[in-house]
């Protein structure tokens, strides 16, 4: 899009709290828009399920489109802004429509991007448009802008984020009140604060979409979603949150990417962090992102991962850098240019690691635990056995000095097959920041 | 500077730790930086006072300029970039030269900014070239970058900084070795983390120049240091430190800026932070700006302050913007359109405070305390007595309920003329974040 005066013409398809909260910006804040773009920014039409919904914004001065896809086919729309959400359907059509006609395509959708990113900046690129995303990752954090722009003369050799709001609000209240998963959620959905089909939140994979675009800004390589394990909450106990605490960490959902010598790791799992760690403070719905980069070192950044003024705000900043001109590829190099890095599987990594059994309470077990762990090499940092289990038995909490995955879940599958251990035994990894 | 293939030359003046740093990512990152911008960067020209100091670099391909202003009129620079220091002198000159060339010009240096920010902003704007300084304010952190770009759909409400890692990181250890000021800043300077003449650091001249080229950031007004009341840590002693403790807060060094209906509120001093907000939890030698901003909300920024990798990375993420053609006035909207609202002078701030009195131990004492308390309606919210102060008399401890600073101030010197009062006593505002 090239710098001129005229005003920007917009068109938004999906009118959730999202997309009200961007009309409320653009329309509340025409003036301090323009005075930090130098043009004006007007929306021409709109496009959502429901006309007739009550939305708190008026919606007469613009026109309706009830096929979202139409929206990038107007004449009357430079920019197309899409908030509805998914991987494909509508909203994929949508984006290689405006894109296909050479029309700057934004979008909050994380999944999109994630899966069709690769594309999408290939079509981008090949049409002179802007494709950009910020909302999609970390609401109204800028993140992205930090890692394409801020960090641009750094090589990134790792990045940790808490990316989901909904679990670390259910984590931080497991801990707090002593309550069990199935009961926080319960209570989060009542309040708004989980989906009435909360898989995709509590199971990691919101968390992993938002994760593979991370890995791919950091590293410039297309967003691979194939290249990413992923573990949610589902399994996390209040005993584990426990035992975490008293042993000087706090169990957080976390997306990680690495950058080694030998590829790149990415992987979404719960993980113990050192309560000291940037990310063990990070409480409630908060999202927050650690970069390791060379040579800016560490940098954090925090703020509301979710909800209408957040991730807004990022639409809006999207939109302000395409007014000012800020266009660059979608994943901070040309897509041609994005690298295939070899992806390393969690099987290799190396780390320490927590494991909690439920055993019987009975002499000799310690020793069939500790032959087994001997067994592959896994070294024991600390180990602790207290009290009964309130379901029988009594619990043995392990964390172990550095070592490979493989030993660990080779380890895992061996305490399962004795006799003496009563359930399948708990594992968590345990990362620094 | 117009889109191009052709290389961008720069020249670099100022060949210090951070000229070293900015030198060893241009050629180091050669093809990272190709790769996000398009663009080669070379460097043609270098000045320093030196030009046999061992740096670690090698500069035998670089023409040498004995005077910096000089590589402003070379043919062969695009782009200046300035590293020498100084709000007047040479720095002001070459930034001068550069800009009236139409050459966009790139700077580390903060008290340039904060003193002469308006002028050259408006300098850059009538060149057609750019000004930017990323590097400024909190090193590494790109936290201009997301005041100006990554929440450019906001209205900035208030922001609190960490701006200052020498103050930190002797508040930092005066808490954890119970030290007193003077010793820590000796140490310090002997271990390079204050210089030989501390004063711009520790008298919060720094944090004033940083805080006033936040604010313009934030708030599109011109950087205004005459609008900044500026208190340091010089008189912060390990008894406070204690009291803060005890009483839930720790002790910052803070820059702070608030937009109210009356207002803008600038100022710099050490204050109390609730040990559970996000600036409390920052140690050592680190940075962080927590921003409020409608309808962000709280975001949090984090990263190393100073440092040849930290400022480095910032000079070149201003060089990659330049390159892919991210150009905006320097405060965010044109020179022209600077605001200028009324400045709230410190006397009408409002908030709660900290005061440690030393007074005779006899009885009486409480008495005449609170009846200057009652004289100026300030309202307690705990006062707290304990043991014998160290050089005779006993403490006592008070926070206040919201109250306004001139009821305070007015308090405070009436203290200072009771009889049982022994010493001038220490005040410390209280903030939140």
């Amino acid at each position: 899009m090239s710098k001129t005066d005229a005003p920007l013409r917009v068109g938004i398809a999906g009118l959730g709290t999202v997309g009200v909260g961007v009309i409320k910006i653009l329309e509340g804040q025409r003036a301090l828009l323009q005075a930090r773009t130098g043009r004006q920014v007007c929306i021409s039409a709109v496009s959502a399920r429901d006309q007739g919904r009550k939305r708190g914004v008026a919606l007469d001065g613009y026109a309706w489109c009830d096929n979202p896809v139409d929206i990038a086919g107007r004449s009357d729309v430079d920019l197309v802004i899409e908030l509805i959400g998914g991987s494909d359907g509508p909203a994929l059509a949508l984006a290689r429509a405006a894109l296909n006609a050479g029309k700057s395509f934004v979008t909050a959708n994380k999944a999109l991007i994630a899966v069709h990113g690769a594309e999408l900046a290939e079509l981008a690129e090949a049409n002179g448009a802007s494709l950009r995303f910020e909302a999609a990752v970390a609401g109204g954090i800028p993140i992205l802008k930090a890692l394409a722009e801020g960090l641009a003369g750094n090589v990134v050799t790792g990045l940790h984020g808490i990316l989901n709001g909904t679990c670390n609000y259910i984590l931080t209240r497991m801990e707090r009140e002593g309550l069990s998963f199935g009961d926080v959620l319960k209570d989060a959905q009542r309040l708004g604060y989980a989906e009435a089909d909360p898989t995709f939140d509590i199971d990691g994979i919101d968390t992993a979409h938002k994760t593979a675009i991370l890995a791919a800004l950091a590293f410039g390589t297309a967003p691979d979603m194939q290249a990413l394990p992923t573990e949610g909450i589902r399994n996390i106990a209040p005993v584990d949150i426990d035992y975490a605490r008293e042993l000087g960490y706090r169990i957080k959902l976390l997306g990680v990417v690495r950058r080694t010598e030998d590829g790149i790791e990415s992987r979404v799992h719960p993980a113990m962090v050192p309560l000291a760690a940037p990310l063990a403070k990070v409480m409630d719905a908060v999202n927050a992102v650690v970069v390791q980069a060379d040579p800016v070192g560490q940098t954090v950044y925090e703020g509301a991962g979710a909800g209408e003024g957040p991730t807004a705000s990022a639409v809006v900043a999207d939109i302000v850098d395409i007014l000012r001109g800020n266009i660059y590829p979608a994943f901070g190099v040309p897509a041609k240019r994005l690298q295939h890095l070899p992806t390393i599987p969690t099987e290799k990594h190396k780390g320490t690691y927590y494991m909690r059994l439920r055993v019987k309470d009975r002499p000799g077990v310690m020793a069939d635990i500790t032959a087994e762990l001997a067994r592959e090499n896994v070294s024991i940092e600390s180990m602790l056995q207290r009290g009964k289990a309130p379901d029988g038995g009594v619990y043995i909490i392990m964390t172990t000095h550095n070592t490979r995955e493989v030993a660990i879940s080779s380890t895992l599958k061996h305490f399962t097959q004795l006799e003496c251990v009563l359930e399948t035994p708990t594992m968590l990894r345990i990362e620094e920041f």
